[in-house]
């Protein structure tokens, strides 16, 4: 298989706890030519399962606190049923996907989260099973291996540190380090589908897509407030990915991934 | 490496849900020379999060009734938590595992289980989305591959139909396949590690272990009424395996791994 160009795709949980939108996407990133890796989130799930089981799920900033029974949840939810949907999904329609966590040949070792102080409150936060990596952490030579075998690898974004420790790690970050850490290899693209079409100059308005933006330009739309809230930890992880040598991150509508339009482009 | 003798393994639920089996299990396992494959079951589990979740599990003739909510279920424990949990005791022991449904890679091909006439009571049972597989169902280059890269393959018993359907199967009806598609290519070692150190002659003396059966011997086993309710299948299941270019089936417990004493041998 011609390895030169690689595409590194990301979904979130919104998208893969919606069977007709994750079967669309299915059938359209099966449709993509050449060597591709999927990256899948599973949160919303996940939350559901946690209350279905009598947790009440504690989210700071964004980020889930993993005790070892929420670590319990997430792996079933996101390596089992999340995963291995997909990878049938992805078989059905005639892609040879082979689903991953971290710990599956420990393609991804990643180092557990120590303690946090929070810069809004000057507390200190212990996430628990919450996993850290970067590229340089990544096996590369594994993942390439696998496409030599013909496979699409979908990883689900559960990790492990080095000595066997499951992690669960967030899945734009795990998505971005597989990018990076291919780059040395090939000319990587990294697409980050979600529910828009993209970046909105008006979250409001979905014609207000802006299709290029620079990181020149992400810095003047952070100062005007353009980009704020989910938006601004998405694109901060696409320009450290572009600035780990990804040559581009696209950022579109996951119904999008058979259309070249409609998307937001974001470059060096 | 080496593939001229292969063995595969199989461990229950009562020792995936048993911490401390488990962490001896994997020690012993990990330190197993040559390749080698793993398949866990996990029905005890299953059975807990069934109810956790406001289920009853339905079991007809020792089987699950398997519906769509259930299918969820087996999924998130046999190929999440049991499946990436046994994975990375694994590697905290040095023992490069992958783990795998037979989705991945479409390595086990399944076919939806038709109803089936209960012969006890001649009523038709449609056991939902339950897998049969046979062992040419199964590609064996795929695993040779895998253990071509120094991996170690661990699959949990959730299978796959050509078209992308999840199965619930059973593990030792995958663990006797797996052990059967591989032994064209190699001599093949079938092992099963369970709670007794064998077959037992009185099933409450734990000293009455027999130590050799031949087919002959089997049948005269039960004929006598010695093998009986669980074990049954576990040796029609052995006897087929051998039947089917298997070398040996080696009955034992799953704290013995590392200890050639205590075993039940089969053989042709």
């Amino acid at each position: 298989m011609d390895k030169t160009r690689i595409q590194v795709f990301k979904i979130g949980g919104n998208v893969v706890d919606n069977p007709e939108k994750l079967e669309k996407f299915a059938a359209d990133f099966a449709a993509v030519k050449g060597p591709k890796v999927l990256i899948h989130g599973g949160g919303a799930i996940a939350s559901q399962m946690q209350k279905k089981l009598g947790f009440s799920p504690v989210m700071i900033e964004g980020r889930r606190v993993t005790d070892a029974d929420t670590l319990r949840i997430v792996t079933m939810v996101y390596a089992g049923w999340c995963n291995k949907s997909i990878v049938a999904l992805l078989q059905r329609n005639g892609c040879n996907a082979i689903g991953l966590s971290g710990a599956d040949g420990a393609v991804i070792k990643a180092v557990k989260r120590p303690p946090v102080r929070l810069a809004s409150t000057g507390e200190d936060i212990d996430y628990g099973y919450v996993g850290d990596l970067s590229p340089e952490n990544i096996d590369a030579g594994f993942i390439l291996r696998l496409m030599d075998m013909e496979l699409t690898p979908v990883f689900c974004a559960i990790t492990c540190t080095a000595d066997g420790q499951l992690l669960n790690t967030n899945a734009d970050t795990v998505a971005s380090a597989v990018a990076m850490c291919l780059a040395s290899e090939a000319a990587v693209d990294l697409v980050f589908c979600f529910e828009k079409d993209g970046v909105l100059a008006d979250k409001d308005d979905d014609s207000s897509l802006i299709e290029r933006i620079d990181h020149e330009g992400f810095e003047r739309l952070k100062a005007e407030g353009v980009v704020a809230d989910g938006m601004l930890p998405k694109l901060e992880n696409a320009f450290r990915a572009i600035g780990g040598g990804v040559s581009q991150v696209l950022i579109k509508n996951s119904d999008n991934v058979g259309n070249s339009r409609q998307t937001t482009i974001l470059w060096q």
